[in-house]
């Protein structure tokens, strides 16, 4: 399929900001390919064979940086995951009101989900493959994630801004919205990832009923 | 991961209902253990024997009903897929205004994509596996239900019950909104399938900025 092999392309073309912090660049140059691999053949099909191949290295040399390929789709998590929470918890303390800061939260959250689509969708669909302690370290980014909405939502609600029932909800159906965009978006499409998030800024604002302060 | 373990019993609970139109009992015992497998391991990770020897078959057996993998995944996709155009069809043509048809539209789908989230996954992430033929056949399917929501909202605003500025950009967002239900929906939490489906609707309602007509 064309979008199968599309997909490695596009995970290159994340890489460079994504792992920055990853080092050395050999280490990096496994994640990439980890990413794409995974995101072409899912994560029990892929051996670290080929993730080393991927990366022009043997199989050996991946052993130096990671001990098992679990250990690679724990990395991407990770560091998603942390993306995330330090997108949000910017966001979420920048300038302006409650409503600027969702609206800021949610356009910076879909355009992540937009660029690094194919490192979102290994990132967001292969998380029941992480071992146990990886798997309940994930789970507290992601509690992290929930609760920076959650929080922001409840200010927003207490301040008059916003007409909210029920907080958690509604934080988990915003992410949920942001999140869904790494499985249809496809670069070259009609609208940019700055667009669909000022498109969707401005659907959350309606979801909480947001009104000038 | 217990999460993984668990798909498996959920996928079976899907089955009854989900695979009802399928005939004779042999290839519907197949397609039930094609989703489990497909949600456990992955499309490309999975074998035709893995499936025959959860369906009690043999690979032999298996190939009476089905010539190959990618035909039983298409099988999967194109069932979950009718069932969606169907479900969004009877709601768009159901009784009371657009307000009314729209609720019941995401009422429908949030709730299958809840009750049967390990086929909806299967059906929704999968897609890049199927051959061409399959594939274009598929996306026929979702352009009519994304078509079937845009002229909803159309119809709203047509009729001044809704304000969409941009209708097709918005059926995109309610239908990924209820989509991805099925990615972090699990049974036994801290609201069923029906609760989720209601309180969705309530939030497109408002995203459509819906008054009453």
């Amino acid at each position: 399929m064309a979008q199968a092999a599309g997909a490695g392309a596009q995970a290159q073309g994340d890489s460079q900001e994504s792992w920055s912090g990853v080092a050395p660049e050999a280490a990096r140059r496994l994640l990439v390919a980890a990413v794409e691999a995974f995101a072409e053949r899912g994560f029990h099909a892929t051996t670290t064979r080929d993730i080393a191949g991927r990366a022009g290295m043997s199989p050996a040399a991946l052993y130096i940086h990671y001990r098992t390929k679990e250990e690679l789709l724990y990395q991407i998590s990770r560091v998603g995951h942390e993306r995330s929470v330090r997108l949000l918890s910017e966001a979420a303390s920048g300038p302006g009101g409650n409503a600027d800061r969702l609206a800021a939260a949610v356009r910076a959250f879909v355009r992540w989900h937009a660029e690094h689509h194919t490192t979102a969708r290994v990132v967001q669909y292969e998380l029941a493959a992480l071992g146990e302690e990886h798997y309940a370290e994930i789970i507290g980014l992601r509690r992290r994630s929930e609760e920076l909405v959650r929080d922001l939502l409840a200010a927003g609600a207490e301040a008059g801004e916003f007409e909210v029932a029920d907080a958690r909800g509604t934080a988990l159906a915003v992410l949920s919205l942001c999140v869904d965009v790494a499985r249809w978006f496809t670069p070259g499409g009609r609208r940019t990832p700055e667009e669909i998030g000022a498109f969707y800024a401005d659907l959350v604002l309606r979801m909480v009923g947001a009104r000038p302060s």
